[in-house]
Formats: C-alpha cells, structure tokens, sequence
C-alpha cells in the first residue's frame, strides 16, 4: 500500500532533505518514525531535495507499508514518533502504485523571504533573509519576468548541480510585498540546484539598485554563474507545494 | 541624559519582562548590555510588564547615562552586548527627563495571534496558540464588541492582578483572520493582569461555539472569574505597540 505524506519542516537543524551520514536528515527523521510504528524500513521518497536551512510550507513523498493502516493513523503515528524532530505530517492519503512524488510532480513552488532591516532578526530568526536596504518590487518583478518560459538557466545553476541540461521553464514568478518583507514566490516544473537561491541573490541585486534591470538581463543571458551576483542564504527559501 | 528605547523580544526562553533572581528577564538582559559598555549601572524602566513567553513587537523603555552617547551608538551597543538574548533595540532616541516609558504612556496595544490546526506546530512553533477548531470570526467581533468603553473587568482578571481597580477601558478590539490564523488586535490606556490572555480564552469559547455571545456577555457582567472561560496560553500574546 503506497502512502502519500505532505510535510512541514523547520530546516534549520536538518542537514537537508536527504539522508546524510552523521547528520539528522528530514528523509531519515521520517523513515525513523515510521520504523518505530510499523517495524517497516521504508524508503521515504521526496519531491525533490532541499538544503540544510531550508524550510517548507508543504514537500510531498511518498512510501510503501506491506500492511495497510488508515492514513489518519498513519499520519499521527509518523508525527506521534518524529518528535523533536522540527518536522510535521500535514496530511496522509492512500494512493494507487503508480503515484511518484518525484516523477508524478507536474509543478514545484518556492516561496523566498526578505526582510527590510537594520537591526538583528529576533521573532523572524532564521525564518528570512535580512537586508538592510528598501527594495524596489516594480524593478525586481520586471527582472523577474524575463525569466518566465523555457531558457538556459546557466546563470542561476550551482558549479555542482547534477542536471542533464541548464534548460528549465519558469512558469511563473510573482514579487509580494507585505510590510517590511519582499516575498518570491517561482514556479517550474523542476529546478536547478540553487537556482531559486541564486535568482533571487540577483534579483536582490536590482532591488537594492546595484544592478539594472538590463544589467540582470546581460548576466541572465550571458550564461555565466560567475558573473551573477550572490547566492542568497538558505534560511529564506520555503519549498511551498507541488502539484501532480 | 534619558534614552528611550524601543524593543523586539522572543518572550520564549524569559522569565518575562521583570528582574528575578535565578531567571534571565528582559529587562537585566538589556541592564546588563548597558553596563557592558557604559560601565553604568541603570535602571530599565518599561512601559509595562510581560509575562513568561510573552513576546513583543515594540516594547517601550526608558534609562538614564550620565555620559552621553550618540543613539545610534547606544542602539548598535546594546545590541551587540545583548547577544545572544533573544532581545534587540528596534529605535533609540534621547527624550527629555520627564519622559517615562510607564507613566507617560497614552495607550498599550497588544496582539493576540490563533492558527487553528490540527497538527502540531513547526515553522511557527511558540508563536501562536494552537487551536484544532474552525473559528467564527463575526461571532468573535461581537463578542469584543462588548468590552469597548469603560467597564469593570473582574471577569477578565487574575486573582494576583495588583491593580487597585477592576475598571479598564478598552479603545478598540480588531479580530482579522490570515488565511488559518485569527488576530485578535486590542487597545486600552493599560490592561490588568492576564487580561488579554483571560479575553482571548473566553473569545475563543465564542468562536468555536461552545458559548454563544450572550453567554459572553453574561460572564462579563457576572464580574466573577471563577465563572469564566480559561486563560489563553502566553506564546501566542505580542506586546504590540505604546502610544505616547
């Protein structure tokens, strides 16, 4: 019986998604609890894979249990023994064999969070991005739109990203302000690894009036990681949904 | 020379606002970062007390140096010394020497933040009150309506409240919902002791329909503590703003 899960996580205190030798992992804290209740090891297979220090609002994944239990217990069990890990099932549903949480995605979200200000984070610590400057939302989201539909996202791409081909298709990218924060909010159908991360290091860039709309332009276009600005840090980013 | 501050705390691992011995408060914290780098020994005067777990957005207090400083420079010391109290200093400016944060103050305003969920809580873990029940947002507003004016607040009071009277008055209560979290936004000249958390529990009772608003109003008027729903917890209460 495959079940499918949709988790929140605090990514401050995992090294990521992904199980890792000698380092708490959200793949491994799940596995783990699902261990504890139903004597089962299960590969828990994830959407796509998030850093150390990365949140999310909603990842989804998948895994199979020899024997059927409803998914209401499913889901208390897993967050019943995942404690303390910063982790939470949402939701719970029975699926048929054929669901992938990976192959089946047609759309990931990211959402990322920068805060206006100068003094240290206290209540939003390690849940945003702080930058000392007031940024301009009309010059970011016109940055932003160029970069909506399929194009070479060399620009953005980690040196160590694994991907076949620096070819992706944006969907869509809004820019949100609410009081002192700047919202990011990007969907694909897939990404880049640190793609999300370092568009908006860029983006953050023409918010602050570093760079122009058409020097972002030139970088995006040159294909060139290099000559792109700064990643931007992880504590920020929240991976937000995925549609099948 | 009088400095007044203003201040951004994660009320989570205080003992609240006051000095106690054996408990790190806010107000030593901030003493001690003074005397780090003034070498003088004050007394932090705040606009009002907070309670274990009890956060704040913008807590207002007064001290005064002997040496004057730049408040830029007493802003950037203070926080630099605080650390890693979960505390910072959001504005400094000099203000005259009859400026007191308490006495002076005009109005208190404080926010009370509900997410209603069934899951336990992780990115905001602390900082909200968890509820499983859908809550009724208008039949909330009425409810608040009540309290708005002059009125004795017996019902709302804790036994070791120390004010003389019962008899508060209210400005304005504003309940906004965001998505899966209800705001209930209260004003007074100054507030007794719980009163904010003994209102929220018995708002609560009116939202989820387990007492109806005339309910409500009847243990209101009944004057009797003993009759009233339950305190709301502290990790959901913002000290939100003074007006001077």
């Amino acid at each position: 019986m495959r079940y499918k899960i949709t988790i929140e996580y605090d990514g401050t205190d995992f090294c990521g998604w992904q199980k890792q030798d000698n380092a708490p992992s959200v793949q491994q804290s799940i596995e783990e609890a699902i261990f504890k209740f139903s004597s089962e090891k299960v590969d828990v297979v994830g959407s796509g894979r998030t850093d150390t220090g990365v949140h999310a609002l909603a990842q989804v994944a998948h895994f199979d249990l020899t024997k059927e239990y409803p998914a209401e217990e499913v889901l208390g069990a897993i967050n019943f023994h995942a404690r303390p890990n910063k982790l939470c099932i949402l939701e719970c549903q029975k699926v048929s064999d054929d669901f992938h949480a990976r192959f089946s995605a047609k759309e990931r979200s990211y959402i990322y969070k920068i805060e206006e200000r100068k003094v240290p984070l206290i209540l939003n610590e390690n849940r945003v991005w702080r930058v000392p400057e007031k940024l301009d939302i009309v010059q970011i989201q016109q940055a932003a739109d160029i970069l909506i539909g399929t194009h070479d996202f060399s620009s953005f791409r980690a040196s160590h990203c694994q991907s076949n081909t620096p070819i992706k298709t944006i969907n869509n990218i809004k820019i949100i302000r609410l009081e002192s924060q700047v919202h990011i909010i990007i969907s694909a159908v897939s990404f880049l690894y640190h793609m999300v991360r370092n568009i908006t290091g860029a983006l953050y860039y023409v918010g602050c009036g570093k760079i122009s709309v058409m020097e972002f332009e030139k970088i995006f276009q040159g294909k060139d990681r290099t000559r792109a600005p700064l990643t931007a840090p992880a504590e920020g980013l929240y991976f937000k949904e995925v549609k099948y």
